[in-house]
């Protein structure tokens, strides 16, 4: 069987990097059973035949696929009769600006308001290297960097509007079934869903109901997921 | 002939509005010959067949088709057989979200950079009409929009991360060929373009070099449009 490298924090269930969730929702939309083993920051030897250092790692007989774009391609390539993450060529590369803007736009304005909650939630053995790494990149403390999270919100708000005219006009990023695109976003979400009770959607945002969608996919795949609240 | 109502500056020849050049490279891209009429904000009640006031529209025989999103799938839709500017349902659908992103993100960050040279080069009977409108939009003065541009032009810089990250993988956000969604974001520096002398990219940015792949495109369709450098 397949097998994930999956982040976990301080319980083996608590499943929390955005990354490891577009693997699992790929996975998922391709109706592939795949074992996740649960596994740590500070657990880089596990993983060294990945040739790297970060999850997800996806393991395949012998072979070691890392990164969630690579594993996305991958599983689109080895699987094209099963439903399609992408949509076709022009589909495959118009997703990668999804990419780009969850990692740079969008990770930015989560990470000012659950910082904290990760370290909270992270394995014991994980804490000091994820304050350490965290505080030198930010260069202020991890309680500094969400101070102001209650504040920051309606600016957080303000720059999902690019997502929020798209969820009024179609339910999903990939219309009218999900794709790639929609799980790439979703994975940020569903991060800050696994490790923090900081409600970042308003009830009435269409992204909050796309994302209700998406944590009923997959038989609730996302949504019977260990989460904080 | 297509016609397409098109928004000039003090000059005929200067055009620049972003959704416009969205509509004309989309006109291009078919290979469509169209005939584009200067129109200026103040205008509205010749485009008024289309049922509202802003432009492009495009006008097919008997048709008024106002929009750039709508003229595009409008001509997707009537010419298959064509280059296409989508490539296919997933890709339409998957092109709104630069849509979303352009008109909420950038044009936010370009237009603190651009306008008050948007103002210099609109016609002189716009001007009050612009200095007004957009002065009650922002609540604060034209010049004080734009005082501190040098010093923001980082952070509009940095805000282009998402673009590119795209671009330092493929050559257009569509992959190998350029589709709609580079149109739409490119329309936003095109309108950059045509009224602005400041350099919104630094010459090493990949997405410098994209823009000038798209301004060649089509016979160089975008770089012999009249522009303010």
């Amino acid at each position: 069987m397949l097998k994930l490298y999956d982040l976990a924090g301080a319980e083996d269930a608590r499943r929390f990097s955005p990354y490891c969730w577009r693997a699992r929702m790929a996975l998922a939309h391709k109706g592939l059973e795949v074992e996740t083993i649960p596994w740590r920051f500070t657990e880089k030897e596990r993983i060294a035949p990945s040739g790297q250092g970060r999850v997800p790692v996806l393991v395949d007989g012998d072979k070691w696929i890392a990164d969630s774009w690579t594993i996305a391609n991958y599983l689109e390539d080895k699987y094209p009769d099963r439903p399609t993450l992408f949509g076709g060529p022009a589909g495959r590369a118009l997703t990668r600006f999804y990419v780009g803007w969850a990692d740079a736009a969008l990770h930015a304005g989560i990470i000012r308001i659950v910082m904290l909650d990760i370290w909270r939630h992270v394995h014991p053995r994980d804490r000091d290297y994820f304050r350490k790494s965290r505080e030198e990149r930010f260069g202020k403390s991890l309680e500094a960097v969400v101070a102001d999270r209650e504040k920051f919100l309606p600016a957080f708000r303000d720059s999902l509007t690019p997502l929020r005219l798209v969820l009024k006009a179609q339910p999903f990023l990939g219309g009218d079934q999900p794709l790639q695109a929609d799980y790439v976003v979703f994975g940020s979400f569903q991060w800050a869903r696994c490790i923090s009770d900081f409600e970042l959607l308003s009830p009435e945002d269409p992204i909050h109901a796309w994302r209700g969608r998406i944590l009923d996919l997959h038989g609730g795949l996302a949504r019977k997921a260990l989460a904080a609240a």
